[in-house]
């Protein structure tokens, strides 16, 4: 069985969709950012409806520690396209190695065979730990130091969030039950590097209300 | 700069006063191990006499929710050597990938360029997440998903823990302000696995006092 890391996003959503038979569990992290807390409503909705259990795990660590404009204790977050180089101070360091070890950890303890995570290609721009090549030595890492060789599976690292959108609208995913928008309000805010890209990816069959 | 993952224990303790000239800060776990509080003292003392910082983080995610007698929620501790098979038990799944991961992110928010841990080669009879091969792994998944490329260094992953003991009698290390014993209670028990491993290392100068 496996365990999905969870934030309730497009992304990771139509990947519960996708392994819902195999999903034993599923895992949101809350690391402190303006928008943690919406997204999880929905991770907790879509996974309550596949009958899946959800999980959350506060990372308080990273909310006192760490520098990101991401997270409420940063500086606001910049307008404009998702791989603009303004963005990478949305970056939270190491952000995909931290909850893959954790996921990690738990799905020993739980006898889970792999991890999943919903990371793609338009990552890759800005996001140093969602690259293929942070991929293939964290699985190496996560494999070796494990009993059971615990797999990290990210079916998305080469696609973009659009043929992903395409893909989870053919299978049903209802689009309207995920978040996306970094600012963290009630409605989708349509400007931050988030949103714009979740425009783009959802074209043509975008339920979203904007501000 | 250096951070090094410091418990209190006596590889850290050596390990701290080998590179204390280059290390920033030293960031030490609680993830509710039966002896985490009592190492966790002294990791505080041995830094304050340096004049490092000493950050503690606490893990509740692995007290809550991960399955090992090494924690306050598993069972008893089993007595015998250090490598023995039932020493399995005590084994805290990923434990080192999950203080890595956090200590890279950490390193990366504060400009640090490289994390120092203190696995050693008795580790890896049991501990699959200290041998060379999850090191390599994990050392090329952090410097991949980092944008300053942090480096992991594991001096010791080759070496016994009798040599590391050596080694810190020669530079003069108070290994009376060192803890080891899984039990955590006020003396070292030294009949548990890490009791016995520490007799055996620091045969000929070992200040402790066992019950």
């Amino acid at each position: 069985m496996k365990i999905l890391i969870y934030s309730g996003g497009m992304d990771s959503t139509v990947l519960l969709y996708l392994y819902k038979s195999e999903i034993i569990e599923t895992l949101t992290f809350d690391y402190g950012s303006k928008h943690n807390q919406r997204e999880a409503e929905f991770a907790k909705i879509n996974s309550k409806v596949l009958k899946i259990k959800n999980t959350h795990i506060s990372l308080d660590f990273i909310k006192k520690s760490f520098r990101s404009d991401l997270l409420k204790s940063g500086g606001e977050i910049p307008e404009g396209h998702y791989a603009d180089l303004s963005m990478k101070r949305t970056v939270v360091p190491f952000r995909n190695g931290i909850m893959l070890s954790i996921a990690t950890g738990y799905a020993e303890s739980i006898g889970a065979e792999s991890v999943l995570i919903a990371n793609h290609f338009g990552d890759h721009a800005i996001y140093p730990d969602c690259r293929a090549t942070f991929v293939q030595s964290m699985a190496e890492a996560m494999a070796y130091g494990t009993y059971e060789n615990v797999k990290l599976l990210s079916p998305f690292v080469n696609m973009t969030k659009r043929e992903i959108a395409l893909m989870g609208n053919n299978i049903g995913v209802d689009f309207s039950k995920t978040y996306s928008c970094y600012k963290g309000g009630e409605k989708h805010c349509g400007k931050c590097g988030t949103c714009v890209e979740r425009k783009e990816a959802l074209l043509g069959f975008d339920p979203t209300e904007y501000e």
